[in-house]
């Protein structure tokens, strides 16, 4: 199973899509000079390649297990993430007032990227963490900040997000938990949870030292629905002044998910308060919840369709080491008849370019993403309305793209591929999640045709397409994808009801997502034209024409489905659908 | 689970698409007339739902296991197969002379279709089977006929084929076993067996009295390649000249794969021949083994598309059933904010509308091919070119929309569907085999693209798309992919290179499917209107509706694909390719 980090081709997006060297021309981001950026792509990628890659299958075969209250890994995680919090890994982006290194986002998803690539399963631990990082420093009070954030940023302690239960899953906002104040004894001030959460990532495990729950629940007469919700942050271990640990809070995971995939990371249910003894503080305001978690939701999407890349990665890599050394039939019409490797015959060749482009594509999205995200922490308003413009692309299409390259790599391995010991049906497997978790993707596609669709009365979408039509005039395909939709979106915003939107936004999302993907590719093609490693520019000119003679064009089919409407949809009643 | 098996839409394709009416209007089909039609598609369709779906998710759950060379399968099987046995289902399409009922192939396609909709890793049993009679019909001598048919007709025996080895698997000519005369003795004119196989469905079980090996092999001497390649019988159990068994045959299940799908199916690898006392009979003639190999091939690709059919049908009821049941989010701008059943979010919609256009639209082609290749079983020649040119398109197509529905039913079930207990996703994992065995669907492509382009001097595959826009006009997306097919057609004949065909065999071979899907939809759908059965005519128009309108417009965005030819593929080396 080869796997080589991408370091090339990811040092390209950061420098050509995200714009890494305007980032490092700002005082807050002046650390991320070119030779600290190379020296974090190349490191994290050897540490990922070394020490993580080598327990992706390890992981998936033996799985976490619950074993009396605790969470079991295969061998060799502990360690592994031991390397990883010495090493630092674990604090690139966050604030450096509680020992981060403040990189910008950009470089975080650098790390998680190649972590991912390495281990997607093991990677949702410090992804979680990332979360619950963002919102302590955004929303949680200085001494909250003071007592977590430290052992949050160096991976001293964990964090995870608690928001789904049985009947709130894309509805938070049923969500049923409780938290009362605590009025007099040692908690006053404090809230006692109580209720049960599902879906939890890394929800208990012996990695970390601590693991800090962030809690979504209703204090006594909230109001219904998603305006009564208020964010507590409840850890596994209380924590003293001194921040030393204290007793274990009452709180415990009851059960692992068996699951299609990313066997590695315990999906827990968890039971907070069973003796009513479960304590936590609340973090920012009553009932203001909701707006706190999605502040760290919008990084968190973004970071879950860079699994979509790493998915992409690994599976084109490990298809191309396949195709390579496997040799069957000989070349159709060769007089020789010896066989060859099946990487030189040409539709086995489409398979790969294509997984290679789509890998290619969607990592150019994502560092073109993350480099709005973060001139938008820099006051660039145009930049931070593009980046929340551009999440549900890469969160939608990214992971979308990830099953597609997985299950081509299944394809290209043929029986070898449908067994398990290759490897490649875990990534198909694996691949799978992503399109649900952190809001489906249906639930992205919604959020690109209301909210963002509306931002700046429709003109930063209008202008996101623009830039591309006037940006990419000579290629006629790409513009005419981006001029779609322009006008997709102009009869979105002028002309149809909410619910032809709806019924056109997952088609849209990919139409767009597929635009400025594109886009991104055609930049780095261009900025390799007067670079000195011809090999690369051969390359990434080969790939990105592929992407847009096939992708693009393929994406341009999806026109009459986004602008079809909503009425065909309810032609039929839910009973006859099922009849 | 929700599961009831299609009988109404099956009926509709069988009439309309297959034919039946026509077929049964032949001396050699008369038998197949409307009431029998009707009790075998409504007895199979109840006995399959109501005796093999049961078994599907314990199948899963439990696997074939291999304990001291016996394959055990979970409890259940056994009884579930006797049953099947007694019913005489698998006698259907099978010769009269041999105990069969004669009828068309086009309800044995519905035989296999109820079965493996309720449980595809069990129906691959049967398939196997039947494959074994076609061989045996068509190319064994009247003695082995005799000897073996009637057991395998009335599938008290059971057959397997056995074609791949280590490096002999989509190059079939690759391989190495071995047979060699028997010039005295005991099996004078027989031949001893040697080699391993891999990849043996059903190769190995308890379920069957004994189990009919169709093995290629090479005799001594023979050509290199494919032209050297015999076919020869070799049974489980020795059969004495009065029927009945007698010794064991010198061959054994080594171990079963571990896969990612369809557990219940064992994947054996077969050694003949351990103490070279593995004792075959050649079928046909010496070196023809390949010709009467592909005989029994067509109509199990046939099959082998039916099971994409099969896990539509079942992974979109699971999903409809999932959605009408799952309440989540008031309707998006509800002044009333209640809660409703996922079904009704036009999102959640459009993918059930795409599982149920995608289910019905490849039924139709399914049972359009099958119907062509009962004509051509009662002499139209024409029909039996347009059979042969439908083939890979059901193959392909039809298991390529498989993994798209299985994914697509998953998504419907958010977290649901990636937790295992569901059964979401073990459709999902059970149909990514389809597009690989029985010829991969890159393989199905290039047959589409070389020997179906070329049939009647390229004018058959033309008469196709002909047809389409003839019948079709009125619906202008629907003409214009089979004039754009027709384009591609002669492009591919005329002017492109063979690897020009084959690098855009895979996208041509989707469109081609798409236009006769969507066609045979359309034909179901004037065929109902003047049906007294309001319901299913309005249910159907809706479904092609949405076919011809996302699906057919979807399809059209790949002309440029198909057309894109093969330089491109080869500008990087294959080390560049992975660099």
């Amino acid at each position: 199973m080869t796997y080589a980090p991408a370091t090339a081709d990811q040092l390209l997006a950061i420098r050509v899509n995200a714009g890494i060297e305007e980032l490092a021309a700002s005082e807050r981001f002046a650390a991320a000079e070119p030779d600290m950026v190379e020296a974090i792509v190349e490191g994290i990628g050897q540490f990922a390649a070394g020490e993580w890659a080598p327990l992706n299958r390890k992981g998936d075969l033996e799985g976490a297990k619950l074993e009396n209250g605790v969470v079991r890994l295969p061998d060799g995680f502990e360690e592994a993430y031991a390397h990883y919090v010495e090493q630092g890994w674990n604090a690139i982006a966050s604030p450096v007032d509680f020992g981060g290194q403040g990189l910008p986002f950009t470089l975080a998803c650098n790390v998680l990227e190649n972590l991912g690539t390495a281990n997607m399963a093991f990677n949702l631990l410090p992804m979680l963490s990332v979360g619950a990082i963002e919102a302590l420093d955004a929303h949680g009070s200085r001494a909250q900040q003071e007592m977590y954030l430290p052992k949050l940023v160096s991976g001293a302690w964990s964090g995870t997000m608690n928001l789904t239960e049985p009947q709130a899953g894309s509805d938070v906002g049923a969500l049923r938990a409780t938290a009362t104040p605590i009025t007099d004894g040692e908690h006053a001030g404090k809230y006692r949870i109580q209720g049960q959460k599902i879906y939890i990532t890394w929800g208990e495990h012996e990695l970390a030292e601590n693991i800090i729950h962030l809690v979504l629940a209703r204090t006594p007469d909230a109001p219904e629905g998603s305006r009564g919700i208020s964010l507590f942050v409840v850890p596994k271990y209380h924590v003293k002044a001194d921040g030393s640990l204290g007793p274990k809070n009452d709180l415990k995971c009851v059960s692992l998910e068996h699951k299609l995939g990313i066997n590695a990371s315990p999906t827990c249910v968890m039971s907070y308060g069973d003796n009513d003894e479960c304590i936590g503080e609340i973090v920012g305001e009553e009932n203001r919840g909701l707006a706190a978690m999605f502040t760290m939701m919008n990084n968190a999407r973004i970071n879950v369709g860079n699994q979509g890349v790493q998915i992409c990665e690994r599976a084109t890599q490990q298809a191309l080491g396949y195709a390579r050394d496997r040799v069957q039939s000989a070349r159709a019409g060769s007089p020789d008849r010896k066989p060859i490797a099946i990487v030189d015959h040409p539709d086995v060749r489409r398979m790969l370019l294509r997984m290679k482009a789509l890998t290619e594509g969607s990592r150019a999205l994502l560092y073109y993403t993350a480099g709005q995200v973060d001139r938008g922490t820099l006051g660039d308003a145009a930049a931070r309305m593009r980046g929340e413009i551009l999440t549900p692309l890469i969160k939608a299409w990214g992971t979308d793209i990830g099953i597609e390259v997985a299950s081509l790599g299944v394809q290209v391995h043929g029986g070898m591929g449908f067994v398990e010991e290759t490897g490649a049906a875990q990534h198909y497997r694996d691949a799978r999640i992503a399109p649900i978790y952190e809001g489906t993707n249906g639930i992205q596609a919604a959020d690109f045709v209301t909210r963002k669709l509306g931002m700046d009365g429709g003109e930063a979408m209008q202008a996101l397409f623009a830039d591309i039509v006037a940006d990419c005039g000579e290629e006629a395909g790409l513009s005419g994808l981006a001029s779609d939709c322009s006008e997709i979106a102009r009869w979105m915003a002028d002309t149809a009801s909410l619910d032809d939107r709806l019924a056109g936004s997952v088609p849209f999302t990919t139409m767009a997502a597929v635009a400025v993907a594109g886009w991104q590719l055609v930049r780095q093609v261009r900025s390799l034209k007067s670079s000195d490693n011809a090999a690369q520019a051969k390359s990434k000119a080969v790939t990105t024409r592929f992407f847009l003679d096939h992708v693009v064009a393929e994406a341009s089919g999806l026109k009459s489905s986004a602008l079809d409407g909503a009425a065909l949809l309810y032609q039929l009643s839910a009973e006859a659908l099922v009849g």
